[in-house]
């Protein structure tokens, strides 16, 4: 029965626990949990196991764990790492279903510790106790007042543990438990805290799952290092997605941006930093750009108001203040939508004369002094429909800022709109009693504009259809791979397998002499481009090996003699031509699919030339994308005015683009193991804007010896 | 002798104050400067002026200005706006220096306040007393113990005015008390604050170049909404350069932005906040994205440590924290230097033997825990000759934070090194101690991160030269606008004044009759480029009007007919033709100059196609520029990798390039009122990649009726 229990609804419930290795002394890492466990209150069943000891901090000590009277909830293993293992056993020989394993000497200390956590990883596999751990900080549930954890964080006297259904999953032990007091403090309803340490068993996307399915979670935050499996952190975000769960990450190791910016192929752009942001853009996940601003947003999302639209309402007291918000709301992709002329009048009738009373609003310091103003002007904003959040900005004011506070929290709960504070200088205490009243509360407004952006982006995303891919591998393209004897599909035949999947591709024609592909190039009509075609070559330009604007059947002849010439000389076999349609190169597009370790095949897409090489202007999804999502990679493009025609130019047909997208992303989903990157580059725009695959290259992994032998062995 | 003191030297010496209109009640707005006097104990004298009562708050009350027993350093004028003018003129008559005016209802409230306000103004002229405001919050000064304000943020019991040389001119009076109090409870000595008001006599550039002067202070912080006076400005920012005193800046108002990348030329694309970031620049201001960011460069600028180079070493005690700081230093221009063996050795010797010892170290928690490894990693990290700036990160520890505080208080001092702390959550205590022990202490990784990129940028920047602009118009550019008769002066007439000025130019000659074309170009060279010439038209390739590519004398001649023809046919009179050598355009830049209207003439240098039409690439500085600037100005173009030859693409000789920005530069700045805008669009890069200009028009300024009806009157 507890086996069905899920790790997250065993510590928001948990009744008992069993610490292994406890000590007697609560200042030790050994003896914390006990101690926090009592002085957090935790009304369940608290079972030290300690062999040499009768009691341990007052309760009864137990040898072994077969000796407890019950099977506990939870286990704390709180020994050192060469007492784990054979503890671990005789939790799963007891039927406890969950572990927690503070021990550090595992994988992160070098290769002694990796090979005791795959012995340790056996243990449990084999076993029927989840774990937690090792080398984590352990977990911290506020519904259930259970403090499994041991760091000194929770020896402090500024607060309960309080929980507004905000729930924190952290792969730093430190860096969680830091965050986790950081929130208390400020009266920010963390409740619900796990640190997830070297993840033998349960890793972080399994146990965001977790608090999603279990359901009284409002808001999921987390600090990501790495995940190891892709599709198991998608599932999770998916599910938090379909469930109207917001979920705000810290991800950290973007180190790789650098590389992909100076990077010549779509396989370097798509470094895994650029794929993570495009699994967060896929399912409605909001990227923190530093610590405060993930407590910021969880402050926000930990209500459940949601705001019907962007525009921002903003009341401040200065109007310095007002234009500054003004400002950072632009940059947001909010509005300060410009009252009419009623609104004006009703906000008007109740500020000083030379208050301002269109958005921003400076009702000046009568807002502190004057009660009526107060609540008069609050309530005009709120009340008014072209508000869809009230930003107010507030500061110092000691002296009445229990009756500012108070009037707030009436006036926020009288409408389901957000209400975002900003409250600079002063008391602190405004920031921590709004917060914990539930009224958001900042102390900079440009943090409080950031995390209301973050909460209209969430609210007005179109939410991921969840669709997944179900078919199996390509077989036109397995066939293809399996005759192919090079690192390379040549062009020509990869335009072919595009063309089958949908994809426009370029007039164009394999031939092996110079007078066949004048021939050819009468037929298609002048101009043309004349490449040499073979799967030996990937940068053909580089050559020589490439001639445009062929004219008449005279230019291609002696193209094709000078290419192939040029092949031989490069000591490349076989080479045989292509003769090319040419297209207007004035808009160039890239598209691009590559394996990424983490997760899996991804659609890549940029705009060719300066955009892609100098500002690494791309946007990747793991593949296939389908076509809303198709439609927000390119909206998501810095260049995306020019795919539309910007200032006179000419644009691509974007119907005709997303299809082409969603095609793509399609077949190089189902690409198999053996291809190892699927280029379009270019992809051009032709007469009627539609998008026509000109140069393709399909690159393989080559079939090593290894791969042989293991083969042979099997 | 009063008189020859400034303002700022007045507000840091204070010995005497009158306080004019003064309350017994000390909650009143006019009670509450004395009582806060007394409550920061100020040490001079203090004389209430208030003809209806025998004393206030306990000193003796005057009946008037006349009455005093001296002529005190500072009037506070605290009456309501209908006798602040005729007090002014009292104070002028007994000549005390300077006057602070709080008092509302001046050009801010429409059109009746800004009649009181130019009539006080014109007061002010004709008297001694300088005035700072109406319409401000005060001036508070620590050195002085002198707190000449109103506002309430100066009643708490969190701090004691504490002055670390840090000064703070505000133009918003709320938000300036507002982050004084902010910063003063977080134990940051910003000593010095000024609000600034409506600014009838001393302005904020004023009073910025006076604090400078004055010689005391060591960091100047500034929030502005706008100046009036562009070059009091750059005189300001000049003076602080020279004197090594960082000035950091909220500016707010930057709404223009959005229309700068939508817009078509360059004029435009010079909207007034870019140039605002140019003279940011050219001085070494350090920009504020948010208030807490203003208040964080103020922590390190506080400190004179300078860091040497851009080398960070980061102490944690958490991997993920190191990570994410990595993160950051890499995106702000820091380098996180891998140690050499010899010093990893050393850290390796004091580290646990799991811990990190490479940069970022992460000593893991035994920096908490065990004094020696606190006291060795720091040590260590500080005197290795690879660390430029010390990042500490920390968090929690309640129980020992005193211990460790004052352990990086005593090795932060063994050294002439910056060393940043970030102390995540915890009570708070640290971040106030050791801020008030002068080691710059932060909540959150990413703000320190910051902090420390503005320390190395300011530290490592070059300083202007502050080369002035000495010369008068330019007098070949003068005959030729009085010479003009259009809105333009034409491309061959604007090209040769660049000519004169020393930019290299395209080789071209203006013709009338197409044959005349064909025998120039001819003599030029094919290919060439035939367009027409014309002073009324600005966008000749709208009108197809240039025809590019000519390869012989037959089709320069066909060209140019049909040129002449459609011009004839768009009702343009007197066309002419003009042929030109064509060059190759695979690189444009686009150099321009318009005159901003608090600014003067500036230059602008952009990239041409897509970086300048999408995405706004552009840099601004107020014309002229020196070499070292314009240099400064290629670099921080975002698409500068371009310039300098990226990937395989030609570049341009960047010395040549600086040449020609400098020229143009100097030449624009010269030009006259009648010039509106001279832009050479495109600047293009011949085969040896020098820069030529290619396409090049003159904007005048309309010599309106009322010029010609002003000048008849004079």
């Amino acid at each position: 029965m507890a086996a069905e229990r899920t790790a997250a609804e065993i510590l928001l419930t948990c009744q008992s626990v069993a610490i292994i290795g406890a000590s007697d002394d609560g200042d030790k890492s050994s003896g914390r949990t006990q101690r926090y466990l009592r002085m957090y209150n935790f009304e369940g069943r608290v079972y030290p196991i300690n062999p040499k000891r009768e009691t341990v901090q007052g309760l009864t000590s137990y040898a072994k764990v077969g000796d407890l009277p019950e099977v506990p909830d939870l286990a704390v293993i709180v020994m050192p790492q060469s007492g784990v293992e054979p503890t671990v056993r005789e939790c799963s020989d007891f039927g406890i279903p969950l572990a927690i394993i503070f021990a550090a000497g595992y994988a992160e200390t070098g290769a002694a510790g990796t090979e005791f956590q795959q012995s340790l990883t056996e243990t449990v596999r084999a076993g029927r106790t989840r774990v937690i751990g090792p080398n984590c900080n352990g977990s911290v549930f506020a519904p259930s007042r259970l403090t499994a954890g041991f760091m000194t964080g929770l020896d402090q006297d500024r607060w309960e543990l309080r929980d507004d259904g905000i729930a924190f999953v952290s792969q730093s032990g430190a860096m969680g438990a830091f965050i986790l007091n950081m929130a208390q403090t400020d009266g920010l309803g963390m409740g619900r805290f796990i640190s997830t340490g070297n993840e033998i068993d349960l890793t972080m996307p399994e146990l965001m799952r977790q608090l999603v399915e279990e359901g009284t979670t409002r808001c999921l935050l987390g600090y990501v290092e790495g995940v190891r499996d892709g599709r198991a952190l998608e599932d999770a975000l998916r599910a938090a997605d379909q469930a109207d769960i917001p979920v705000c990450l810290m991800k950290v190791g973007r180190s790789e941006r650098g590389a992909a910016a100076a990077a010549s192929h779509t396989g370097s752009l798509a470094g895994a930093d650029t794929v993570y942001d495009g699994v967060f853009a896929r399912y409605g996940v909001q990227r923190a750009i530093s610590v405060e601003h993930l407590l910021d947003m969880g402050r926000v999302f930990a209500s459940t108001r949601r705001p019907a639209g962007p525009k921002v309402s903003i009341v401040t007291l200065s109007g310095g203040a007002g234009v500054l918000m003004t400002d950072y709301a632009e940059d947001l992709g909010l509005e300060v939508a410009p009252w009419d002329e009623t609104w004006q009048a009703k906000m008007r009738a109740v500020l000083p004369t030379y208050a301002t009373s269109y958005n921003p609003i400076d009702t000046t310091g009568a807002i502190a002094s004057d009660q009526d103003v107060l609540v008069n002007s609050l309530t005009i904003s709120l009340d008014n429909p072209q508000t869809d959040v009230l930003m107010i900005l507030l500061g110092n004011m000691e002296t009445d800022e229990e009756r500012i506070c108070d009037t707030i929290i009436r006036i926020a709960d009288s409408q389901y709109k957000p209400v975002l504070v900003t409250w600079v200088g002063g008391s602190g205490r405004p920031l921590r009693y709004l917060n914990a009243a539930g009224v958001p509360t900042f102390t900079d407004p440009v943090r409080a504009m950031r995390a209301a952006a973050a909460l209209v982006d969430w609210s007005l995303r179109s939410k991921s259809t969840g669709e997944l891919m179900k078919d199996g591998p390509d077989e036109t393209i397995a066939s293809v791979v399996a005759a192919a004897t090079g690192e390379y599909v040549d062009e020509v035949e990869t335009k072919q397998l595009l063309a089958g999947a949908g994809i426009r591709t370029v007039a164009e024609e394999g031939v092996d002499t110079p007078e066949q592909a004048a021939g050819v190039a009468i037929r298609i009509g002048f101009p043309v481009v004349v490449k040499l075609l073979s799967d030996e070559v990937a940068h053909k330009s580089e050559l020589g090996a490439v001639q445009v604007g062929l004219a008449n059947a005279d230019a291609v002849a002696a193209a094709g003699a000078d290419i192939l010439r040029r092949a031989a000389d490069a000591g490349i076999a076989g080479g045989r031509l292509v003769v090319q349609q040419q297209l207007p190169t004035d808009l160039e597009i890239i598209l691009g699919s590559v394996v990424d370790p983490t997760f899996g095949p991804v659609t890549m897409l940029g705009l060719g030339g300066v955009l892609t090489e100098v500002l690494a202007d791309v946007q990747v999804r793991p593949s296939p994308v389908d076509e809303g999502e198709a439609r927000t990679m390119i909206g998501a493009l810095r260049g995306a005015a020019l795919l539309r025609g910007v200032r006179g130019r000419r644009g691509v047909d974007e119907d005709a683009l997303v299809r082409t997208i969603v095609a793509f992303s399609r077949l190089t989903a189902r690409a198999g193991d053996r291809v190892r990157s699927i280029e379009i580059n270019p992809l051009l725009v032709d007469a009627d804007g539609q998008p026509v695959a000109v140069d393709a290259l399909m690159e393989l992994n080559p079939l090593t010896g290894t791969d042989t032998e293991e083969t042979a062995d099997a």
